[in-house]
C-alpha cells in the first residue's frame, strides 16, 4: 500500500519530446551530406541543368528518406495516442528504434553514393525495415501492458496497425531480392513505398 | 456512436514540437557552413578586414536566411493559434513543409558560393517561395476542415495570410526574373524582403 | 511576505526541455562520424563484407555509446518525477552534465579510431564515468532541498539510485585499469556495462 | 469587442521550445569542431599527453563557451517566467538573439583557433557581448508591454537582471581592450566571467 502510493506516473511526454528531438534533428541531417553543385564552362542553363544532374541521386534519397521519416514519425505519435506511461522495458525499445532511425541518414548517403548497387539497396532496405520492426516491438509490448495504456484500442486500429507496421519490411524485403537482378526496379520500390501509405486506410475513421 | 467514442483527439502538439526542432536544427545549421576566416599577413587590423571581407558573403547570406527561417516559424507558429488539432494528410502536408525548410541551409550554401550567379539566385528563390507554398497549402487545408481549427477564424486575418503567404513567392519570383540582367538587385530584394514583414499588418490587432 | 508572493515556481519542464534536446541531438551526431564504407573490386558478397569490416569498429562504438546516452537519458529522466522544481545552483550543476554528455560522441570518435589502445579506453572510460558522477551530483543536491521536490522520495529508491549512479565508475573504473594489460577485456565491459542496466531492478516497482 | 474575442493568446510556450532547440543544437555544435587527438610515437604516458596538449585550446574554448550558453540559456529561460505571452516583435527580438547565439559555436571555433591573438578575442568578445544585449533588449521590450507579462515584477528583480545582463558585455569589452597588449589576460577574464555568475545575488531569494 505504501508502495502503491509511491507509484511514479511516468507519462510518455519526455520519450515523446526525445524522439521528436531525434526525429527533427535526423530529417535535417538528411540534407547536410547533399554537396553543392558545382556550375562549370559558360556557366549558362545547359551547365546549370547539367551540374544539378549530377546531384540528382542525393536529391532523390533524400526526398524518399524523408517522406519515409516522416511516415515513421507519424507511426510513432499515433502510437502516443493510445499509450500515456512507460516504463523501463518500453523505454528501452524505445532506444533501439531511435537508434536504427538515427542510421538512415547514414544509409541515406550510402545509398545516394551508390545508388543502383544491391548493397547499397540492401543496407538501405535493411535499415529501413529494422525501424518499422522495432517500432512495432514497442508498439505490441505497449498495447500488452495495460497500465501503459490510457485510451482504449479498437481491435480494428490493432489489426490495421499490424498491417501498416509490417508492410514496408515485406516489401523492403521484395526490393532486396530484386535488387540482385533489376535494381531500377527496387529503387522505384523505395520511391512508391511511402506513396501506399497516403492511401486512405481504416485509422482515418478515427482521426479528426 | 462506438466509434465516435474511439476519436483520437490528435492534438497539434507533437507537430509543433516536431516543427520547432526541425526549425532549431535547421537555423543553427546556417552557421556550420561559415568558413573560419584565416588572418594572414602582419595579422593587423587591415589584415583582419581583409579576412573578415573574404567571408562577408557567407555571413550575409546567413543572415537573410536566418531571419527568413525565423519569419516562417513565425507563420507556422501562427498556424496553430488557429488550428489545435491534425489528421494524417494535414501531418503529410507539415512533412512536405519540412522537407524543403530542410534545404535552406543547403541553398543557402549554394547562395553564398555563388552570391551573384543567376542559378544560385534562382535556387534560392524557389526554395524559399516552395517553403511558402507548401505553408500556405497547409494552413489552406487546416482551415477548410472545422474539426481542426479551435479557434474562430476571422475572414481578416484569413484575407492578410493569404497576402502575407503569398507575398514573398511573388517577390522572389520577379528578383528571380531581374536575375539573368542585374543580379545584385536580385540579391537586394532578398535583403529587403524579410523587412516588408516587419511592417505593421492587420494580424497585428489580434496580437497581445 | 511580499517576497514570497513573488517567489518563482522555476518548474523543471525546461531544464528537461533543453536536456532532451540535447541529448536528441548528441545521439544523432554520433552517427554523423560513421565513414561511409566503400564497397571495391567486382562488388560480390566478399567485397562488400570486406568493406563493413572496415566500418565494425565504428558501428561497435555507436551502437554502445547510442544504449549508454539511452540509460542514461532515463536515469536523468527519472530524476525529474522526483524534482519537478529548479534553481540557478541545480541548473548549473545540469549544465555541467549536459557539458560532458556532449562530449559523448567526441570520445566515441576517438575510440572508434583507437579502438583497442588504452589511452582511448581510458579517455571514454572517464568522460562515461563524469555524466554518471555529475549527473549523481545534480540528484544529490536535488533531493536534499525538499522545496525542489514535488513526490515523496522512498529510501528504498534513493540507496538503488545511489547503486545505479555509481556502478559504472566503478565498472568503467576497473575497465581503465585492465586497459593496460588486455585492451579487449576493457571493451568487452564497455559492451556488457549497458546490459548490467537491463536487469531488473528494485526501482522497476514503483514504474508502472 | 468582436475583435477582442478574437484576441490570440500567443502563449510563450512555442518561442521557449525553439529557443530550447537551438541551445541544444549550439551547445552540441561547439563539440563538433573538436579535433580527434592523434596519438603518435610508442604510444606511452607521454606521447597521450603530447597528443591531448595539442587540442587544449578547443577544449579550454569548449568549455568557456558550454558554460556561457548554459547561463545565458538560464537568463533565458529566467525571463519567461515573468513573460508568458508573445506579439510579433517579441518574437523577432527573440530571432535576432537567437541568430547570435547560433555564431557562438563559430567565435568559439575562431577562438581555438587562434586562442591569443587580438582578433580573435575581438571577435568572440562581440559575439558574446551582442548575445546580452539582444536578450537585455528582448528583457526590456517584454517587461514594458504589461500584456506580455504574467507575474509581478519586483523592483528589485529589474535592477538585478539590469546588472547581470549588462555585466558581460562591459567585462567583455575590457578583455577586448586589453587583448592588444595581453592576450592572456583577455582569455582569463572570458574564464573567470562565467564564475562570477555563480556568485549569490538578490534574484537568488525568488527562486526555490
Amino acid at each position: 500500500m505504501s508502495e502503491e502510493r509511491h507509484i511514479l506516473h511516468m507519462a510518455s511526454g519526455r520519450l515523446e519530446a526525445l524522439g521528436d528531438g531525434i526525429f527533427a534533428v535526423a530529417m535535417t541531417f538528411l540534407v547536410i551530406e547533399l554537396a553543392s553543385p558545382v556550375v562549370t564552362g559558360k556557366e549558362g542553363w545547359s551547365d546549370f541543368i547539367h551540374a544539378m544532374h549530377e546531384s540528382w541521386r542525393g536529391f532523390l534519397c533524400y526526398m524518399i528518406s524523408f517522406v519515409v521519416l516522416g511516415i515513421m514519425w507519424f507511426g510513432h505519435r499515433m502510437m502516443f495516442e493510445y499509450i500515456g506511461r512507460t516504463n523501463r522495458y518500453f523505454i528501452f525499445l524505445g532506444v533501439l528504434f531511435y537508434m536504427v532511425v538515427c542510421l538512415v541518414p547514414f544509409s541515406t548517403k550510402f545509398l545516394a553514393h551508390n545508388t543502383l548497387k544491391w548493397y547499397a539497396i540492401m543496407v538501405y532496405g535493411i535499415n529501413l525495415s529494422l525501424c518499422n520492426l522495432s517500432l512495432y516491438a514497442q508498439w505490441i509490448y505497449g498495447i500488452h501492458r495495460t497500465n501503459l495504456l490510457h485510451k482504449d484500442l479498437p481491435d480494428e486500429v490493432k489489426r490495421e496497425a499490424k498491417i501498416l507496421f509490417l508492410l514496408s519490411p515485406v516489401v523492403y524485403g521484395i526490393a532486396i531480392g530484386i535488387s540482385f537482378f533489376a535494381p531500377w526496379i527496387s529503387v522505384s520500390i523505395y520511391i512508391i513505398t511511402p506513396i501506399l501509405y497516403l492511401i486512405p486506410n481504416k485509422i482515418d475513421k478515427y482521426l479528426p
